[in-house]
Parts: structure tokens; C-alpha cells; sequence
């Protein structure tokens, strides 16, 4: 298991830092650069930034962990990890792995970023396969986690148990929540609906313990009352996420154009944007720090691919916090090998 | 084939009604009547009711076609259908399959109507399994459908070909497209994004003649700038729906609450309510028309379960104009045999 989970120091007793990918996503290096430099001085956490030096530019006194290679958003994922082995990705999962880093952070080729931890860090001990974990933001609450998002097309039961169980290990140390309420993401509520998968896996956490299971959630309980943790496979996990961020992109748009549209509706606007600023705030993805990737032996923040400097602020927060929380003891512990 | 397509009138000339379901739906009947007697009245379409005359009350002049027996909205769909041969939904597939109505209408228990739909009307020749089709509005726009949207959780890649195929006919039949472009949903726009099933469909996709497909399409293309017709299986559909729904639902409630907030917001809320009312109504899914059962010989819309009556004219409309649209035949004709 990974020395940044040892004790949260180097042997000087300096605090780990997190480390940042300088060269992953579309507005690379300069809004990373700007974001980790705002989590050093706003958050007080070190950040170590990785990337050829001479295209990372002014770091404003970060140090820079050299690596002479990028992989680029459209690279493959396996093959990119396997040959640029000086690539800054490659080179942040090694500093996590050998204990040089807490935590890393990338908002580069997603693909690349699970490649890299998974090769480098590895998996935790009976982990069948790691997980994209996504906040869903809930109005008034702590955010519901989906997983997995992404990272497998296909699934077994057994893997989605994990799921299941990792989810729920996440939202405690994430989030604080307790016990958290664990639902399977399905068309209806009764445990005969949906595909073989679905009814198999639903049949698997009934008999889980451990595991706060709730039946059950539908693709409209995502937004709104939604449980503490929901599970389904990588490609439906996908769809609906991103179905959901397409959604809500789609109605602050359209209420933006509605606001803006004469001298009487920015007259209205001003009053409401009181009132609408927070919310929208609240659901904006450079806020809410991003997915983590679980199950690996290290702790992997991935940002959006768009990321703002906001956004690195917020994912570095989130890599700082889950690894001072003892993220991965607490999968490594949470989960039944199969 | 139903005999509704011979012709669109019965012997004396007198146009074949809309048969529509009196006890389907969580309101029904009184919202279920008042809608049939809108529709009749508003829309000058000829409909008829089924149901127990006795339960059905006060019809408004409106024929009754006599049917002893109600199908709950929670009953098991093969099962009820097999039992009661004298209920409304089975009544009503019999009455399009005997040429004695254009159409059939329900709100009732969705997979009861599918499955009476299927049992009495019969499979058009050729179709491997029937699909649901749901329109998804799209503002400035004719709505994208969404096909598969839940009648088949388990899909092979050629099911997901005829769906592409019955879904460019309706879109032409109901939406008057011409020549309507075809999406894949999945979770990438390269075609080695995505399940077994996603990736061979894909590549059958592209070598079906006569089709215009697009490539692949994400979640959140369904909302916006998004193709004629979306193409996927009955349980990633239904997830997509669901989750869409919860979002708008969401989206108006919170925004309702804002504007509804104090003095201040509600003076605002009179300011942008032409404004935002125009928006509400294209996305509210009494004025969709509810969706379409594709497949069968014969035409059946489903209405949502909470159906009014503005729904329930909504859905007489879809449903003789998909009738007069000559939809089956079109279906008939555009589906490759495998």
C-alpha cells in the first residue's frame, strides 16, 4: 500500500503535497497553474505541480516535479500510459505511489489519469476493478455519490457490490454521513425490474451486511432526495450523468437568455440574482472538486476536462481532505473480496 | 395487418374513431373522459371510450365500446392481460385490430398496454421486438425521439437497427422530417466508445442503407442541438428519460420557489412570466402527446400514468395523426427483415 498513507508527512515531517497535473485539460498549463497556486495560497495546502518546466511557465514558487512528456486528451489511454513513461501523469500517480505525494489531481485524458493510477499506484487488495465516484450536488444537503461513472462499460454483480460498498466508504469520508443510504440505479422501484445485472446485483446487496441498502433508485431520484450513494454500471452511470449535467446546462442557459432579454427582464434579473446566484453555484462542476477514482492504492482526483482554475482549487481541497481522511484504509477495510 | 389501414372510415364512411382506454392512469376516469370528450369537441377527432359504462359515468355523448373488467396500474402485465380477455386495454387492441378504431389511447399500466397491444394486434412481420418511442421537446424545434424508452431491457444489435429504422419513419410520420438524422446513445462520440452491444450496432448502423445516421450521441446531446432520432436499449432509454425528467422537474420547482420567495420576487415573477410560461408549456408532458408502441400492427400511444385530460387530448391527437400519417405501413416498409 501506498507510503502516503503511512503518516501525512515526509520524513522531515513537511505535510505531504498534493500533486498537480500542470499539462491536463483543455486550458492547460495556464488555469492549472493558476488554480494550484490559489489552493497554496488559499487553502494552505502544499502542491507540488508536475510537467515539462519549461511549457509549465511561472508555478509563483510552487516547485516542479520535471516529467519531459504529455499525453494529449484523444491519446489512447493504454498505450499512451505505456510508452510516455515521463509523462507528467505518469510521473504524478509514481509520486503518490512511492510517498512523495498525498494525493494527485488531473484534469487530463480521463483515460490516461485511470491508466496511470491503476499501473503505477495498483489496485487495492480484492478490488475486482476501481470506480468513478461523482458528486451529484443535492439543494440543502451534503451531494449523493454515483458510481461508477465511467471507468467500466461492463459490469458483474460482484463488482457492483464493491461499488456498493466503496460508494458508501466515500460518502463517510467525504462528506461526514454516517451509515449512508445505498440504492441500485434501475427503472422501477420494485427489485423485478431491469436487466439481469440489475436484478442479480440487487439480490447481492439485500444480502450485504454492512451495507445500508434501499432498494431501488430511478434516473429522477438523481436530482432530488436522492440517496446518499447510487450504483450502476460505468456505461448507464455515463449516460445519466451526463444527461443530467447536459439538463441543467440547457435550463441556466435558456433562463440566462430569458433574464437578459430586454430592459424589463434585467430589471427582474436584478432581483432574482440574489436569490439564483447560490443555487447556481451550487451546481457548478468547478465547484464541487470532482470524481475521485476508487479502489486504486493512492488517492486520484480527476477534474473536468474544461477545468478553471476554481475547479483545481476545489479538486485539490477534495484530494487533501479524502487522503487526511484515510480514503483509502477506509475502502481497503470497507470492502468484502469476493 | 389491422384493418384501420385499409382505409380510414368503417363501411357507412364515417371516420374510424380513437379508441381510447376510460380506465387507464392514475386520474382515470374523470380526467381520462374529459379529456376524450375534449378531444372529440376541441379537435373534431371521432372517440370512443372503453370501459365498465357503469364506472365510466358520464360520457358527454361519447360512445362506449363495454368492457367488464379494469387492469390495476400494478398488476403483472403478461399475467392480467392473459386473464382478463374483458378488460379496457384488451377491448381496446381488439378494437384496432378489428378495424373498428384507427387508434388506441391508455395511461394505464404501461406494460399491460404494451403487452395487449402485442398479444391481440400481433407483431408487424419482420420486427424482432416492439419499442417504445418518446418525444423529448426540443425549443425553436420539432421534438428528437428517443427510442428505445423502456419496452425492452435486454436489446441485441439488430433490434437496435430496426429501432433506428422504425424511429426515422415516425419521426417523418409524426413530425413531417424528411430524411430525419440517427444518433447512438453512448458515452463518446468515437465509435470504440461504449458496451459489446453499442460498438457492433455502431458499426451496423453504418452500413444500413437508406439511413442517415450521425454517429454516436451523449446524454446531454438529448436536450439540446440534439438529432431526429436517438437509438438505444430499453434500460439505458428509460434511465435517460427518467433522469431528464427529474432534472426539468427539479429545475421548475426550484425556480418556482424562488420566484414565489417574497414581495420583491413575486413583482419580478409578473415581469418574466410571458416570458417563461411559452418554455414551461413546450416541455410539459401533458402537451407532448405522450409515446408510441412501434412494431405493432397497429397504432397505440401510452400516456403518462398522472394523465389530465389536456394529456389525454394530447394523446388522441398523436394518435390519429399518426394513424392518417399512415404509420404502420411506413413502419412496415422501412425495417429491414434480419
Amino acid at each position: 500500500m501506498g507510503g502516503a498513507r503511512a503518516g501525512l508527512g515526509d520524513v522531515t515531517g513537511r505535510p505531504l503535497p498534493v500533486v498537480v497535473d500542470a499539462m491536463g485539460g483543455d486550458r492547460a498549463p495556464g488555469e492549472i497553474v493558476a488554480g494550484a497556486r490559489r489552493a497554496a495560497d488559499e487553502l494552505g495546502i502544499e502542491v507540488v505541480l508536475v510537467g515539462p518546466p519549461d511549457e509549465v511557465g511561472d508555478t509563483g514558487g510552487l516547485e516542479i516535479l520535471p516529467a519531459s512528456e504529455v499525453i494529449g486528451m484523444d491519446e489512447d489511454p493504454g498505450q499512451s500510459v505505456r510508452r510516455k513513461k515521463d509523462s507528467s501523469l505518469v510521473r504524478a500517480a509514481e509520486a503518490v505511489r512511492d510517498g512523495r505525494a498525498l494525493a494527485m489531481v488531473s484534469a487530463g485524458n480521463t483515460g490516461a489519469t485511470m491508466a496511470s493510477a491503476l499501473l503505477r499506484m495498483g489496485r487495492l487488495k480484492g478490488i475486482i476493478r476501481p470506480a468513478i465516484a461523482t458528486p451529484i450536488p443535492q439543494i440543502g444537503s451534503h451531494p449523493t455519490v454515483l458510481l461508477d461513472a465511467g471507468a467500466n462499460t461492463e459490469c458483474t454483480p460482484a463488482m457492483l457490490v464493491q461499488f456498493a460498498q466503496m460508494g458508501a466508504a466515500y460518502s463517510t469520508a467525504r462528506y461526514g454521513v454516517s451509515d449512508p443510504t445505498v440504492a441500485l440505479l434501475s427503472i422501477g422501484e420494485e427489485k423485478s425490474k431491469g436487466t439481469p445485472l440489475v436484478k442479480e446485483t440487487h439480490a447481492l446487496l439485500e444480502a450485504t451486511p454492512g451495507l445500508r441498502f434501499v432498494g431501488n433508485a430511478e434516473g429522477r431520484d438523481l436530482i432530488k432526495d436522492a440517496p446518499d450513494v447510487v450504483v450502476t454500471d460505468g456505461f448507464t452511470g455515463n449516460v445519466a450523468l451526463k444527461t443530467l449535467e447536459g439538463a441543467l446546462r440547457f435550463f441556466m442557459d435558456t433562463l440566462l437568455e430569458v433574464l437578459t432579454r430586454n430592459e424589463e427582464t434585467r430589471k427582474a434579473s436584478d432581483v432574482l440574482l440574489p436569490y439564483l446566484a447560490p443555487l447556481a453555484a451550487e451546481f457548478d462542476p468547478d465547484n464541487t472538486g470532482g470524481a475521485v477514482l476508487l479502489g486504486v492504492d493512492g488517492v486520484c482526483v480527476i477534474s473536468h476536462g474544461s477545468s478553471s482554475a476554481q475547479a483545481i482549487v476545489s479538486a485539490v481541497r477534495v484530494a487533501h481532505d479524502v487522503a487526511t481522511a484515510g480514503l483509502v484504509d477506509r475502502l481497503a477495510h470497507a470492502v468484502t473480496v469476493a
